[in-house]
């Protein structure tokens, strides 16, 4: 930000498309056992929301042939707004095209993050109106807590894996104009092995992270927000009741301070359930570096995440021959 | 206690019997609120039981014109602890008779506490076996935590109104063999307006306390069980977007020092969610006494009962004349 | 905000100056009971922090004859946006002078909101180093946590006593660029009894709400942060036990759904210890009014907030004679 | 308990000595960083209690050259039943001597278990009654919180190492009168390597687990009871923010479902913060048992105890030669 002034034209993460090629077991942990609420479906794809999301549906779930990511879409502060990141986008030759916008968005620009992710740049959105059954007896809600399950008040962010991660994170932060917050950097600073940044007071919206299996445009996990600790320790009797794999977790981060639980749904995709963290105010707020040494076990408490939280991600990849020619890194 | 050694032939409460005009709604409450499940309907009554209760079926919800308590089921040590406490009944003129049980549990004797609660104790009881769909996937646990609705865990104490509160408490001191934990004595100790007992290390299982009203065998609240203070609060949200009728808290009582939540279920009767509180170990527990002075709003953190706490209980009675003969204390 | 494009130019309500008549005993209050740091003393005054502020010093105590509000600081998002700022007061005619800063702080602006509370602007900020001693094992915690009483985190938000609340809202929205989130409307939308604003994503940092009294400048209440619901009921036990008043809750406000404790500092002000509520992302958020009916009680829950959170604010003014030639509007 | 009737002459675990070579940064520990208070010195010893334990002292701090534990002390029921248990444990040939009593108890009979750790019981017992400081504003607490680091309210069990798992077990019993909770057995059930026990409502107020290392009258660790699960995870930031080192957790045990921490203590001893965990109250409960397959890694969400846990215990041990002649077993 030396000098100038911080862009800030991208307002939040608006939304987040997942691939299943079980979109029947899928649709049962989002909606039973996480207690989102479907909206809308149309095609191979069902629109989901958590109680507390202002938009009609942050979460679409589109059968496919393997897990991973679909279209990660923002939302800008303004129709001038976004022409602005749209142009920026193309400035830097990413340029996609404009389409009609998904169910509930306006007229939507789509690109890719150098890695090649989907993403999406919208400002028209309709804002959701609970259906009389479903109106909350608490007016600033825009829909009743059901109490069904781990009861999931909102999307908060996503990790993603990319073969170059200084490349990715200077494009979120130089054509979307976000914060960058955090990092891990190994070799004296040489080897940027992952970034967190967010565009809003969230500690971070995005990461890319290091995919240290070579793939491309994979997708680390997808994080959904409960307000409490506990309901991060209630979700790990749900998960674990249900039979759903509980790969770490519930455990505090060292990054982002956030308290955290990582399964992975029937369609193979990891999910985080989330708490505490922290908010970031500052204009200027100074990225936290951390190296080999002070990075520990990536867990605040001492207890080290397990290997599958570096090898896995989806769409999964083979495991890498027993002698890498080039050095492995654990981003953990 | 002095010299003589405790009575220790109760082991616990071990089921309550409630009367409802409403069943359906009530049913509607129980289980889709309060996430008990329902494992047998006979007659007029549904068995429900906690996720963690050890028998098969504490709450036993009984249609009838009314609402209120019906049977209070004690469970003994052993067969010869059972008969002690029969021989102590029928010394204190208490007498009743033998039945064959009710659902899951062996022969039962039945009488009424001097106020004219009905109650039974009983030694053999059935201990619950999941069906495969609800087996926990933690050993040690009945049943599988469902996730729906507040969650409660298991049954944990209720509340009598009496006419005549020493008489009670010493049947339950005496009779049972329950110790005395907490009362409140007004006017340099002389008006005994309630008495909280257990047999167990549970703060109180019952308690016996003035009826305002001077009604028959009423009923002023039942209490179950959550783990956490959370999920009071929780608890509270689901009953507030259902439209169920909030009475009180969340908050914390000086009495006890448990977090509460008193609701309406639809069939009238005042069921508290609760959690927190403290266990007693000491054989010779000090009840501890609050006068008008110390007793302060009966709510440790300030903010004063409502009204409807003192004045409200199934069956309920019209309200006093307006210039009562006798003073009405305030027990809140 | 129709068809123009949101101001974003300041970034976070950056500090408040509390008046107290008893420092010694308000000090006791902040640090000892809520945890807070202190990190210099200067004149009358001692500058403190939670541990979780990035600023130096977010808490400014000063000696004064009366309790009540200082200096409401607010940091700008840079040196041009704090130029645009600056232009904009003087052009409401509410302009002040440059001064060069308060301890941590660069060159600063003072002026008055319409009502007349004393208000600042200012982008130059020093960022908080702790002491080895103090030091956490958090890389991205600017300080150690404690573990000493309440443990609050940071700053949050304040509300303030005005004449004329759309006056000061408007000044909110079109001078300092705020969002408006909710608001409280009497009399079919004529009377605005109170609205509450933020320029970041947090629900609100300020909110205007009407003197009951007509008193000037006045607080009513200062609003700090910890993490969870827990550590507000832990909160109001530590309160408790070292004799300081509790006014209302713990409970939960339907206004901005937050989780809140009033109590008041020794020196009079009415302090929050503050949790929950949630978090707004939209751009174009449409700020949700609340009138006679729909408001209640105040809170969610159910239980009114008692009559002095209406009549109660710093510095105190006698109560209003037994009929006001004025109607009393009951905005709890 | 097949025919006869259960014995409940033991009322509860009255207190526990640990030995510490390093007697002040040990009592750092409890005092400053668990927030126990200090009641009485005496000698190399200093007691301390949690804020609601009714006894004066049930821990004591005993300087040494070693760490691990020294009296075990039960409390009884009634003088009668005192003079009950010290008759079974002389039939035993456990038997020991009659003493006066450590700070205040009463007369108090010294043997051991048969794995030689130190054992006492005893009836009388002074009630703790606070100073005028340290006075609770809550009646039917003996102190008052001070939101002093962790909060420990009370001590809540022990678990010793043993080379005679069955000898043990049996002893609790048969001749103290305890109920089997849980265990876990190996080898088709013919290897115990573990058994949990108790006298109240409790879980388990003590475990004997097998020594892999074969060692003498260990402790593996020692438990101090808070509240809620939050209070738990506040414990490990404190814990964490001074350098203790956490071993494991804040996590779940499958093994009485409780939520749990452990850390070293600086004189070495496993500490143990809890919470959670369920109550028993059946008088005929049946004990859980686990083998090798549905005991898994110990930890209800999955992740493993680290080694450590199986292997350390105080006084440590060096660590068994590379190729043991006898298979070793992970209770984990």
């Amino acid at each position: 930000m030396s000098g100038n002034e911080p862009i800030r034209d991208v307002a939040h993460l608006g939304a987040v498309e997942l691939f299943t090629p079980k979109p029947d077991e899928s649709l049962w942990y989002f909606r039973d056992l996480l207690g989102m609420e479907v909206v809308h479906q149309s095609g191979g794809s069902v629109y989901l929301r958590g109680y507390g999301d202002y938009a009609k549906a942050p979460l679409k779930l589109t059968e496919a042939a393997k897990p991973g990511v679909g279209a990660i879409s923002w939302r800008t502060i303004s129709e001038q707004a976004l022409e602005r990141r749209v142009a920026a986008v193309e400035a830097a030759g990413l340029g996609g095209s404009w389409g009609n916008g998904d169910y509930g968005r306006g007229r939507t620009y789509r690109f890719t993050d150098p890695e090649g992710h989907a993403m999406e740049l919208y400002y028209e959105e309709e804002r959701y109106v609970a259906p009389p059954a479903l109106r909350s007896a608490l007016k600033n809600q825009p829909m009743k807590f059901s109490g069904r399950g781990v009861g999931v008040r909102r999307i908060d962010h996503l990790a993603l894996l990319a073969r170059d991660v200084p490349k990715n994170r200077e494009f979120g932060q130089n054509v979307l104009g976000m914060q960058l917050r955090e990092q891990i950097r190994f070799n004296n600073g040489e080897t940027e092995i992952g970034s967190w940044l967010s565009t809003t007071a969230v500690h971070h919206e995005v990461a890319w992270v290091l995919d240290v299996k070579g793939g491309t445009g994979r997708l680390h996990h997808f994080s959904l927000w409960v307000d409490n600790r506990e309901d991060v320790l209630r979700a790990a009797d749900i998960l674990r009741e249900n039979g759903i794999f509980i790969e770490a977790g519930p455990s505090k981060h060292n990054n982002s301070q956030a308290f955290y639980l990582y399964s992975y749904e029937p369609g193979g995709n990891r999910i985080e359930v989330y708490s505490g963290s922290f908010l970031i105010f500052a204009p200027d707020f100074e990225p936290v570096v951390w190296n080999e040494q002070d990075r520990g076990t990536g867990v605040y408490w001492g207890a080290p995440l397990p290997s599958s939280f570096l090898q896995y991600a989806t769409p999964d990849l083979p495991d890498p021959p027993a002698e890498p020619d080039v050095p492995v890194f654990d981003p953990r």
